[in-house]
């Protein structure tokens, strides 16, 4: 699509088509270089639009980067939710159970499932997770209040999804401990994707000193480790035995 | 001290004194307005000190906030690992257990009290868990490979402090654990903070439509109710009664 075209689109959808193509060069600059390398003017180059003709459709670039993980959620909560529901579906049927022994998954094989499809969803979604780090502490902080506001209904919605499945497959927790475990989880797999991708200095820094062997993190199995204890945790927590 | 005392310094000692007043500065005006909002400008101005004499002393603004990390894992893991001392001996006394009630505190309310320690301790170093949220964002992206390699050294001394008064107090938990804990402590108590704080009209927005409620956090209950789950869940992992 050339300038002109952009220039003369008027209709909404024309305007919908503009959107996507600002959002989609945005995602893959993002998913190129990391948010943070992604400025307006790289965006407004790739669509080979003007700055100030793309400002009518974002208002800030941290507009156009909320958008991206109010999509991400959108990416990630129902296919989330569908594997926490294989997990769930696995114990009532009495098959394909995670332990594989032909006896019904306890509650922390469960617990460990649970970790893993969290772990393995999230940990798959690189650009995701550098989002999530990024909304906080920038995003939010540069659109409108109504753009949080939107942001903010997206998240809701993500966590009607994936709160109910959490506790159809791990019946003993109570709403509040999966609305600690999405917190938990998205807020762990943002700063461990921060940690876990520096410079290319640093991450060489980190392999040539051994002192420096903590500074090394993978964020799956970290992160899978640190959800299956603390649903283990909240289970125990509950009186289910785990 | 004035610009022309700033200039006169040449010895060691009336540069230690410098960047000492630097440091004060970057520490007052970042706990005032949050650190996203301190430029070097600022601080230059707040030391009555041109810009391009600071950076005699400090390569950017990161790597003076990234001392004042450093300086907050000095203050913080000392603090935190003489907490968890009370609890070890707490226990091995018999006396003053936190289950106040005449008998060994089990496993589990000990888990309960290490990660109430944790939570109050990092939660009321509101600036310390600003810094962290910043860290692997903003802070070592913008200095030099060896100022991470200092900064990390230290991140490790306190790791060393913090991780063995962890298994004092839970002789069940691994070495892995204590790191694992120490990684997600602070990873949420920086993103935590990050939430709890936006601007004055998203707070508003918060709090005015009920559809948001689950944007309002509380650092501190919910760090430790997060950390007390993963306590007992790692103790149950390692066949500790929790």
């Amino acid at each position: 699509m050339t300038t002109r075209d952009f220039q003369r689109a008027r209709s909404p959808e024309a305007k919908r088509v503009r959107e996507a193509a600002i959002l989609d060069a945005a995602r893959r600059l993002g998913s190129e270089r990391g948010i943070r390398e992604v400025t307006l003017t790289d965006i407004a180059t790739a669509v080979d639009m003007h700055k100030s003709a793309m400002l009518r459709y974002f208002e800030t670039r941290e507009e156009i980067f909320l958008r991206l993980t109010a999509e991400g959620w959108q990416d990630w909560a129902p296919d989330l939710a569908a594997r926490l529901g294989s997990i769930a579906r696995a114990d009532d049927d009495g098959a394909a159970q995670p332990a594989g022994d032909g006896t019904r998954a306890d509650a922390g094989t469960r617990a460990d499932a649970v970790a893993a499809a969290f772990a393995s969803t999230l940990a798959g979604r690189g650009m995701f997770c550098d989002l999530l780090a990024q909304t906080p502490l920038n995003l939010e902080r540069n659109v409108s209040v109504e753009k949080v506001r939107e942001f903010k209904l997206t998240t809701r919605d993500g966590l009607g999804q994936i709160v109910p499945a959490v506790r159809a497959a791990l019946p003993g927790l109570a709403e509040q401990d999966g609305v600690d475990l999405v917190a938990a989880a998205t807020s762990l797999a943002g700063t461990f994707h921060q940690i876990a991708t520096p410079g290319a200095e640093v991450a060489e820094l980190y392999r040539s000193d051994p002192r420096l062997s903590h500074a090394l993190v993978e964020v799956e199995p970290r992160l899978a480790r640190i959800l299956a204890a603390m649903l283990r945790g909240m289970l125990v927590r509950r009186g289910t035995a785990a």
